[in-house]
């Protein structure tokens, strides 16, 4: 992609969250970004680091937990040291994302910024990219681009951007004003916002300059950004492990959505750029039974490398991480997921219900399987 | 059991059979009837060792394959050396049920045999034991009596016996001849019978005198009877292992019914009591089911020591053979068996297609799980 601007474009993958509504093979030890969910051979952070090479080259940086410091730089041989913040505990995006602006804004207070969360499937890449391009000449304007998804259904798990009248900014035809960010929506007004032609889904992903992220999240989080840009000052020192230490553990814990998002957008400074790639956040295992083709006869999605899976009069999907064999036999739209430890068994209507049984299992200490 | 006749009598268990239905609970290697099926602490196998000791005392044998001598004797250690058959291969009831009667029939030629088979569950105990009794009665006047059981159901899995008159015979009351056996019928047939209060299941059960076996199987199967004679005048010989070793492989195969039941009936030499003891062959998880009260909210089965289930808006039976946490989710009616090597996952309605899944998974070549 031969475009100037995109020499001051820095990627951002945050990879936090454990996918506990796909509990048992996304766990605390194993969430999902660490997964190979489509079948297609690379785990999602891959995947994520991937898409965004042919835009920022080497210019990428990973935020995660410590305890996945070791399955992240295996899956990412090429990324740099300095380039992959470990995070002691979980803060919540805006310290994640704010951190990784301060650090960039540090190195080159110029640098666009684009943040792009390690477990979410996308297609067809190149459609992606463009849009992406798009928005950083957007935000190159001076404005903080969120890149929305055109809605195929309407969805009550999603957020939802309210777009306004075109940006004009050459270079980003689609980019338009956000009116304001809604919450998840009840079906009716789901319905509403998708047949109004005026909303797209907030799949999270957002492209800035640094300095206008850090001046919102200032104005909003004083203190979260106050650590933020000491450790960033640290960062590219030899200090950076120990003031990281030091001030990470009493940062705010909060969302980036309300500490720079939401107030930015009614500050007039957010823009969208609509995102006509697919998206799916693989939220439970009804999503991963779209996202992979029934592979056995009579409608069974089988995952997993080796699997010994009969089926007789069953579909839904099945997710074998062991080398049992299981046979099935008379469900429509079953799940199982069947690791060495937990076994899940439900349906795909039933999937969102994954994040109570591990809750459940959780309060009667059956931790080890988390 | 203060009765004179019980002198003679000696049980007979034959122990075969894989219970393909109850995989992979139930397989080669440990077949229904060396497991606890009802929560009650015992093996199917002991408890019908325990259900003949007080008519036979430790006049009891047990006929079974070579694979399962460990596991037998183990759960019968009382069991003497000369009364365990072990089978080199299966060859069906008429050899198993045959080689018992002529090794008694050399000890005893006035012996009365009674053969249950080792994978059946009964009660109330003593209901089961008056019965036999009086069958050992009818017996003793010269008859093939079967203990048939009085159906609560048209079943159209079991086999039914048709009984005629009354045999008239002093401590016996309620035994009676038999007019036929007949096959397992359909579901209107099956209703007939259970309206017209003339037919029993035939659940399998023989008390008969030896002599009075043999006469019938040497008259159906010679080849058969004279090979089982000549094993059973090595039996309580040094040449024990080796006669059986040579005969053993290249006698017929076939079933007891065919070889000494039908057509001593035929002949008028059959007689029935009836049953009114509950009878259970555990043929599916369904029975499974049956025969195991609920033990979890909304009506979930759960089998099998230490296991950790977690059920929500789910019913039906797990059974447990593995540490693994197992989490069942909105589906009604499921039948889940978690073995180290295997999984079946399926519902009560589809229970008696398991034994499809096995002769699939055969013909896959997965037999190290079957």
């Amino acid at each position: 992609m031969n475009d100037p601007l995109l020499a001051r474009f820095y990627g951002v993958i945050p990879a936090g969250g454990t996918g506990t509504r796909l509990w048992p093979l996304s766990r605390a030890a194993a969430p999902k970004f660490l997964h190979d969910l489509t079948g297609s051979g690379s785990t999602l952070i891959r995947a994520t680091y991937d898409r965004l090479v042919p835009l920022a080259q080497d210019r990428i940086m990973v935020v995660t937990g410590q305890a996945h410091e070791h399955a992240v730089t295996s899956q990412l041989p090429e990324l740099g040291d300095a380039d992959l913040v470990l995070e002691s505990e979980p803060k919540d995006s805006a310290a994640a994302i704010g951190l990784a602006a301060a650090i960039l804004h540090r190195r080159d207070p110029t640098t666009i910024m684009g943040s792009f969360a390690a477990d979410q499937v996308i297609g067809p890449v190149d459609v992606f990219q463009e849009a992406v391009r798009e928005a950083v000449h957007a935000a190159a304007t001076g404005k903080i681009v969120t890149i929305g998804i055109k809605p195929t259904y309407p969805s009550t798990g999603f957020g939802y951007i309210r777009c306004g009248d075109g940006l004009g900014v050459a270079g980003a035809s689609h980019a338009a004003h956000v009116v304001e960010f809604v919450e998840k929506p009840d079906e009716a007004v789901a319905e509403a916002y998708v047949n109004s032609g005026d909303y797209l889904w907030n799949a999270g992903m957002f492209v800035a300059p640094v300095d206008l992220m850090l001046s919102h999240l200032r104005a909003n989080e004083p203190e979260l950004a106050e650590g933020l840009e000491r450790i960033a000052a640290a960062w590219d020192t030899p200090q950076r492990d120990a003031v990281m230490a030091q001030l990470w553990p009493s940062l705010p814990k909060t969302a980036i959505d309300y500490a720079v998002a939401e107030p930015a957008a009614a500050a007039g400074d957010v823009a969208v750029v609509p995102g006509s790639f697919t998206w799916d956040d693989v939220g439970d295992f009804a999503a991963l039974g779209r996202l992979n083709p029934a592979s056995a006869a009579g409608g069974m999605t089988v995952m997993g490398d080796g699997a010994r899976v009969y089926v007789d009069e069953a579909s839904g999907i099945v997710v074998s991480d062991t080398r049992r064999v299981i046979a099935l036999i008379g469900i429509e739209d079953v799940v199982v997921v069947d690791t060495p430890d937990a076994l899940l068994v439900t349906t795909k209507d039933h999937a969102q219900q994954v994040k109570g049984a591990v809750e459940a299992l959780k309060a009667h200490g059956e931790v080890d399987v988390l």
